[in-house]
């Protein structure tokens, strides 16, 4: 049972070089009639502007780490970096969690092959709900949904995406930096308008069933092989490189080295990596992010007002 | 006839963010033994280090359109870019074109699906020697082979290779920029040991037999639709992107707007168009690179001392 969603945020530009967000956003601020619906009308924000007009990902740090309590509530300094100003203007606007009920809808693209990845906080049983409907009604065998969850606790949240009481982020790949795939754009604007068709059916008092649903839980990073000077020493196994989601098994090779030796995946239990080869990870010591596959159960959804 | 190759230069890190050739470079000047041939050992060059550290195409200016006479001839002075700075300390190295033969391997990727491209300029006879060999030695299926020729006069030339008396880039693709995939690596690794056969087969006086050569040679740029502010309004059409090297007939889709329309070429001639979607080059309003389809007769290659 939850109160009639206020407000629907949906953001492009988080990431400046993301382009199926960068575009929607664009366009939608020109022309937002398409984020109207009867029960409310979406914003939208391009979140990070000056990124965005640069075609990189950010400018100073990466806004989408900078929505930490710590952050958000410092008191403000002229050395503040750009994107700190900006997520702090941005929580302003459309943070804290109000009692009143906010959706955040966060556009990504990334390299890697993760198809529709929808990402989501563990315990957002409203924003499962939102991806079993997207689902269920936006099937598109070239990009498989897929329910991609992080377990952290509240207090450790960064992401822009955390600042809505309900939020998902919608991760489609692959696509590279600075580049527009029309495929992928369109897939993007049916997942939004989707997305905004759930929440003003749930406002309309539609109920939603309970379900099972298939996710993917975050475990853990790894990173590549490095040298004592930190540099990466073996990249991404062709036999792994776009295989998200996909399940891997100990002693299946996952680095391969310039002479041609493989290093295999030395786990105990089997894993599905995801984020493979994003190229935005490099720099954070990413060479993807180990996921177990669970099945959990969400109980039904309606309004109550 | 020719005089014996007296200096190969296998050059990486042009573009700060094409990491096939920034790898390359970076394992060949800690381990230089495989470039060591009978008649030379090449020398290996990382282009543009601080864009490799930082991980972007270049500082203040394409560092690969920076080799202009007019840039390389004007007095230095503290003004002036980076790049500029770094394109006279690697031409004082490397350039002028000296009467010994000197051959410039320059190795880049791009996010186009554009395989094996061996970039030359028209009239290299040398460098089309090593083309053929490389399209006959180099077969790989992932990764076809297709020679594409700049038809500039050498006065207007501004690329990196152009400080050769002979030279080719290798454009290997499709690679997002910052991404290391290992097929593309071990590919590029293959045509550069290969280059360097050709080579010192060359030296050893081997001789090439005539042959007609399949060649693209560049027409002129396309740009995005752009509204009066400029902003790009269609994209690369899903029925073209991907089709690198492949016909494009007046009435196919070139472009498609956001609300589904598409647009249609317009040109009187079938052309071929190449760098389809490139991300590097959004920003120099080049969508794709037309090209037409031409066979060029090229006579026996031998040394002559
Ligand atoms: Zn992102
Ligand atoms: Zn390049």
């Amino acid at each position: 049972m939850s109160p009639p969603v206020s407000q629907v945020v949906v953001v492009g530009g988080t990431h400046g070089n993301e382009m199926s967000g960068v575009c929607l956003a664009k366009h939608w601020l020109q022309d937002p009639s398409e984020l109207r619906r009867k029960s409310f009308t979406a914003d939208i924000l391009l979140a990070n502007p000056i990124a965005v007009e640069r075609c990189v990902r950010y400018i100073d740090r990466d806004l989408n780490r900078s929505f930490s309590h710590e952050l958000l509530s410092a008191s403000a300094s002229e050395s503040d970096s750009y994107e700190v100003k900006r997520a702090r203007e941005i929580y302003q606007k459309y943070g804290p969690k109000q009692s009143s009920l906010n959706f955040v809808i966060d556009l990504h693209n990334t390299t890697s092959n993760m198809g529709t990845t929808i990402l989501l906080f563990k315990g957002d049983n409203f924003a499962l709900h939102l991806a079993n409907y997207l689902k269920t009604k936006c099937v598109d065998p070239s990009f498989p949904c897929h329910i991609l969850l992080i377990d952290i606790p509240e207090q450790g949240h960064v992401h822009l995406q955390s600042m809505g009481k309900h939020s998902i982020s919608l991760e489609l790949g692959p696509q590279p930096q600075g580049v527009v795939r029309t495929d992928v754009l369109a897939r993007m604007k049916v997942l939004v308008n989707s997305s905004l068709d759930f929440l003003d059916l749930f406002n309309q008092g539609t109920e939603f069933p309970s379900f099972e649903a298939e996710v993917h839980q975050v475990l853990h990073k790894a990173d590549f092989p490095r040298g004592a000077d930190g540099e990466i020493q073996a990249f991404i196994h062709s036999e792994l490189q776009d295989k998200d989601y996909l399940p891997l098994k100990p002693g299946d090779p996952i680095f391969q080295r310039l002479n041609g030796d493989d290093i295999l995946y030395n786990g105990e239990k089997l894993i599905y990596p995801v984020f493979i080869n994003e190229s935005a990870y490099y720099e954070k010591k990413v060479a993807f992010i180990a996921t177990e596959k669970k099945h959990c159960f969400v109980p039904a959804l309606k309004l109550q007002n």
